[in-house]
Formats: structure tokens, C-alpha cells, sequence
């Protein structure tokens, strides 16, 4: 499975994904080609020092979502990707782009979801003051943070927290988690049933799918 | 701190208040009265069994909120009951009830709030297809579930669940957190800052607070 990821910035998540490739974590997935809607942000730099190709593909030199979208299609295409993975995509997709990549395309969210969705999900959990709060893999709708969830993990709020401290544990979480789903992915061991998605075993035993989900 | 807990069923969660209690678990919080707004319900049994008056305000019997809830507050004076636990007490609560016990009436939820309010929260974990959902034991304000988050727990939503099985596991985290919730509140080791909730531990470990947030 060739996977491209869409980045905005620092790229922490694509670090983690170029990490668990270079340990042969992924196969049978492949990251081919990373895609910044942004010029000059951290996470190129990340996929050129992996020797991967990484393209800016700039929202801001076209005139609206569709010829951008269609821009961004066409990179893909010339990679041949197959998947794509949201990593700290700061554009929302339309259907368009979405119905291009049916079930392949996945986004990491830094709150349990449905609670949370949008931006600066740490700062909102703060702010509501729950005792968990976590991060959420799943697949991209035309919804913001609302398509099937495929993995969850849950992260404490620490009594003296703020939304920086938070964000990075979740962060920690979301580093260990995304690389299993994309390889979980490309095996063609995700399958849904309606928004309920099962994950089936890597080998032999059931509570390895039960650590994954 | 003498307290009441309002029960509609089977009484589960306050089977769990009275086992603790009954290991000294819950001091200096004293149960002192439990009160049914439906008559011949379990939990009522479960209240006798453990000597405790076990009493019924139907609220059939009113001609509206207010009168019920007047009954109520009146059954809660002649106890000389000074905060309320909700358990499956299946009736909303109005700002005049709530008023007269300020930051003194907790209620436990089986999700993790802010996700599913209302009834049926593992039937609506299920239906959304999180991996992760769990329980709330919250202050109780005028809206449905939204007050103050005290504690939460997270349950694995697993691949086979019905809203039953998952439940079950729900309800065991309640059984052994809410009882923790009460001896805390008792204890004046809870204090709200906003809507964060800080516990202040117990004995010397801040640890132990960790655990019990």
C-alpha cells in the first residue's frame, strides 16, 4: 500500500511514521510522498532527511478548495498513492478528494472522539475539566473529526496541567499508535461495518487485536 | 456528612456504597436515608437489607416537578441530609433542588463526559463505534450531565460487545470509583476551580491522587 502523508507543520507524527518504516514496522505499507499545504514548514525537512520526495503543494496560490484539491490529486496520482494519512492537516477535505481514496484515508485527533473535535482539542478538554482525555485514529468523512473511529487510546489530566504538557502526552500516544494502524491498513486487517470498525488479529491471537483496537 | 442516595431501580451503585460502607470504606461520609421516586424497586430491598430507611416519593403522586421535589427535599430535612449521590435515579433535578445542596449532589454516568449524555450511553458507544468509553461521577448542575467532572474511568469498548456486556464492565468501574468519590467529598478533600475539580490526596503521596482523578 502506497500511503502519502498531508502535513502543515512541525511533522511529529510523520516523524513517528518514517521512524516505524526505517524499523520495518509498516510493510506492507510505503510512504511515498509527503505533501505540505504549507511552504518551508519542519515536516519537509523530516521526509528529506528520510530520502523521501516532499512536495509543498500551497493552498494560497489557488483560487479555491477545488483547484487546490485538484492539485493535491494530481501529486498523488503521479506517486501512485493508494492511502493517505492526515498528519497535523490543518485543511478540511471535501467529498471530492475524500470519495477519491474510499476507506484510505485515516486522521489522527488528539482528544477521545466524539468529545472534542476541531482544533486545540487539549486546551478544550482542559477547559471542561474532564480526568481523561486521549487520542483518536480514524478515517476521514466530509464531517470535521467525525468519520469511524478505528483506534482510541486514553491519557490522564494531570492536576497541574497545561494544554502544552497535555498536548504532548497525547502526542506520545498518537506516535505509538498511527504507525500500527497504517500498517494494520495496508494488511487489510481494517474492515467496517457501518461506523464500527474491527481490526483483525496480526497472528494467531485475539488480544493482540484487542491491544490494537 | 450525612447523605441520601435517590435510586429509580436496581440499585446497583448503591449496593456498592453500602458494601464499602460496611467495610468502613466511606467514613466520615454516613449513609443515612435512600429514597425511590418509584415504589417496590430492588434497590429499595437492597436499602432494608442493609438497615438503612429506605423510603418512597413517587412522583406520580405530584401534580408536577416542583411538588415532587419539595417532598423530597422535606423526606432529605428530616434525615438531617447534607449531600445527595444520584444511582440510577432516572429524574432531572431542578435548579431550586440543586440549590439547596451547592456542590453536594453527585451524580455517576456510564460514558465519558462530555460523550453521551443521557440515557443509554453504552448503547451509544456502541452505536458510534468508539474503541474507548468508561464512566463520569460528576457534580450535578441544571443541564443533563454536565456538571463538573469529579473522576472518570475508561472501559475498552471490546470486538463482540453488546450495549448489555459493555455495560456490565461500565457499571464495575462505578461500583468502585463512585464509593471513592463519596469518602473524598466527605472527607472535604474536593474543591472546584471553575469547572476543574481538584482531590486532594488523601495521605502524603500525591499519587494517590493521581489514581483517584
Amino acid at each position: 500500500m502506497r500511503f502519502a502523508v498531508l502535513v502543515s507543520g512541525s511533522g511529529t507524527n510523520l516523524q513517528a511514521l518514517l521512524d516505524a518504516e526505517g524499523r520495518g514496522e509498516l510493510a506492507p505499507a510505503r510512504l511515498v510522498v509527503v505533501v505540505s499545504n504549507r511552504p518551508d514548514v519542519r515536516a519537509l525537512d523530516r521526509a528529506r532527511a528520510a530520502g523521501k520526495p516532499a512536495i509543498t503543494v500551497d493552498h494560497k496560490a489557488f483560487a479555491g478548495r477545488e483547484a487546490f484539491e485538484r492539485a493535491l490529486l494530481a501529486e498523488l496520482a503521479i506517486h501512485g498513492v493508494e492511502a493517505v494519512v492526515l498528519a497535523g492537516f490543518m485543511r478540511v477535505l471535501t467529498a471530492t478528494f475524500i470519495g477519491a481514496f474510499p476507506q484510505r484515508i485515516v486522521n489522527t485527533h488528539p482528544a477521545l472522539l466524539p468529545a472534542f473535535p476541531g482544533t486545540d482539542a487539549a486546551g478544550q478538554a482542559l477547559a471542561h475539566g474532564v480526568k481523561l482525555t486521549g487520542m483518536s485514529v480514524h478515517f476521514v468523512d466530509a464531517g470535521v473529526d467525525t468519520g469511524p473511529i478505528i483506534a482510541q487510546r486514553a491519557v490522564r489530566v494531570l492536576p497541574g496541567d497545561d494544554a502544552a504538557a497535555l498536548q504532548r502526552r497525547i502526542q506520545a500516544e498518537e506516535h505509538r499508535v498511527l504507525p500500527r494502524v497504517v500498517q494494520a491498513l495496508a494488511a487489510g486487517r481494517i474492515t467496517c461495518e457501518g461506523r464500527r470498525v474491527l481490526i483483525a488479529p496480526a497472528g494467531a491471537s485475539l488480544d493482540d487485536a484487542d491491544e490494537l483496537l
